[in-house]
């Protein structure tokens, strides 16, 4: 059976504006996201924000299985008229993956109806350890890890998160300076799956992080419903399937 | 201890223009509703779309614990500002009670993040019976509840019912026609608690019956925190809670 | 990738003492429910109540990644002991599917923590039609269904079914009677995963139903973890993982 | 409205034995979880291990609205018959409070089917910091609180915490040591409902604290339904309630 089709899709701004961000990833986050998913087998293409249409036309979503997205600075930019098409994949049956910063981008406080805002610190330089344990041994996306992911330098994202009531709670994170973080949550919106996966700060190496890339590969799999797009669901009127008195 | 202070809010159209709904709510659904509330000992204002406003100003609305929406014909009447306002509001901590086809209203599918579509029929003058199963006994909504609720006549709607894995199932409808529904369903946003309940045709009596009644009346009691109106939450930067390295 | 290995458990009386059953699975529920998962191409071995050990030694369980179970009037006659080494497989990772009358199995309800019981009627000789309603359509479990099963004929089951809230609700079966009940739920226990699936009287065809044999597919596929059979969970002392002061 | 009937088991040995926990709590810790809880006008009684059934006689059970449950290292003296008739109460419609160590109880692994398994540790005679972050601000048993609780000197529970997915999530704990705990969980059971709360262990003051008080005042406030005890759910046979063809 054929891997599903994943697409990253990045800002890519802090890689090009700045080197110490390209000094960790030098061909920009997505490619970052994406080599260990090639090297796993999935067929994964890229989009950024300053391609047309920040290169996500319906042609490209079609060709999709699961969408993952990164982006930070430059939510703003992304345009009304392109969330709402990404939107309507999601709804249609798209895999959606939310990463790092991106708890704040159109897409995901859209699907969410949240304000998502969390409460967060980049410590110094360095920023602090992290350490995301697992909640949920038995789901899909926690599969082949152990008891706990280290994360020796990140940015902190500390409660109230302030997103629905996960779906499945997978991951709860621990920070040095004093906080948790529900950080990693499965949603359902329509016919699609969207999974929120906190690490991946663009100054710190976390996507270089073997046990953060099996998460990644583990939720596109699971987010995955290959060969299913639908017309999202509307309201529809119905005749009745049993006879009427 | 005082009892909770309620805003019922309709849309107040349907009454006004069809005999027929205003036969079964002379005074308005909002009346309907008001009013066995009010004797259970709830102060209890209304608010209606034609007012300025549609009567839910910011004085209003602090001025309230929980908000009962009704609304069918005229959602995209509402004005976007009012919606974010209210929206701000529940973030905040206020209550919402969303009833019948308020499903479609702009605030409940801004809060939901989905389509909140459905399947529906109206089976011709009659409607259909309508059976409300409890699916959650101990909780408080279904307080003082049989086993079920019967509904002499009722607007179908069916599964799929498109909005997010509630926090809460509590009620389960069974339609004469052969669908069934998720018809009492609760969630969090922000620092507010939101109740979904189906009943509530225009042309049919449901307001007018003891058990509905007992349910808003529960839903209201549980929406509200009494005095608790914050700031929603919104993004902010930390100092480490411990020392760090 | 090998499909996971599938053990079917069946009481295997109801066959050999009343016609009325053998006549429609002339072969045991058990070679019903494992002929068309062995057509898709999963490995299936069977075992029965009245084999020694009821079959389910811990070679036979290590040897499988799910279990499927259906029992009915002989529940007393399974033994402690035999449950509690299921439990603790289940607990290690081995999945567990439940079906229908098993709801009031001694390993589903030790693992519920309830009563698991029911309200329930067989209608006259035919029973009457069931009709189950998808909730979750973007479950895996609910993968290639249509908005609903139909089934002409079976066993009511009503609410209130005594379960814990299950962590996804994927089905809701009307009755002709006027009742509902939820009939397909997933839970995960330690580090294994359960679901339970209404269908199955014995004396009606619903295993010989193309779309019933597709749910039971589907939930084999999403329970299994092959390869996965860990200690279950204890209590252990551990060392701080941080310097402490 | 008077407030609901309130009962603290304690274990209520440690006390008679150790010094240490003596010198913490003079009286018993169920005198100790009592007292702020008769203060906020709660009428409270109290009943020990050692007392004759435990002090739960089914007079004393069904005096009570809401059960709060301490134990540790006894857990195997409460007989089975008095776990099973504290479980049928809870069935009914007693509201149950679980706290700290009697994670391990019998009734708490009984309610919940799995093993309840944590991990921990003691640091020192001077513990550690806990600090117990809200996840579920808008919930009642979070009402009145700030965004965490810090508790100086506790024991370590961390995750993986074998409990089934909870109903909701309020609460989750950081430990300086590196661990996290999901802290504060509900669940409903039958007729009843269920909070489990971590801190409290025995040589440490926590039940001294006033934010632990209050999260137990409002626990039991949310987890009683005064004058609700019904007979637990049990299968049974129903008529149609609808004509049959």
């Amino acid at each position: 059976m054929a891997l599903p089709r994943l697409l990253v899709w990045n800002e890519y701004r802090h890689e090009l504006q700045n080197p110490d961000v390209s000094a960790v990833y030098p061909d920009g986050i997505h490619e970052a996201i994406a080599a260990p998913l090639r090297q796993r087998g999935f067929p994964v293409s890229t989009a950024t924000l300053d391609q047309p249409e920040h290169g996500l036309t319906d042609e490209v979503l079609n060709g999709a299985d699961v969408l993952l997205w990164w982006g930070h600075k430059a939510h703003e930019d992304v345009s009304d008229a392109v969330v709402e098409r990404v939107r309507r994949h999601v709804m249609g049956g798209l895999g959606l993956i939310v990463l790092h910063s991106a708890h704040y981008s159109k897409i995901f406080r859209r699907l969410m109806g949240t304000s998502c805002s969390v409460n967060w610190r980049v410590h110094g330089t360095q920023g602090e350890n992290e350490r995301i344990w697992v909640t949920a041994p038995a789901h899909p996306i926690a599969a082949g890890l152990d008891r706990c992911i280290e994360i020796p330098q990140e940015e902190m994202y500390g409660e109230f998160f302030d997103v629905p009531e996960p779906d499945e709670l997978i991951f709860v994170s621990w920070f040095k300076g004093g906080e948790v973080f529900r950080s990693g949550l499965t949603y359902r919106r329509g016919y699609g799956r969207v999974f929120y996966f906190r690490p991946g700060h663009e100054t710190f190496p976390s996507y270089h992080h073997a046990e953060v890339q099996k998460v990644i590969a583990n939720a596109a799999a699971w987010a995955a419903q290959p060969g299913v797009r639908r017309t999202p669901p509307d309201n529809a009127r119905r005749e009745p399937l049993e006879k009427m008195g």
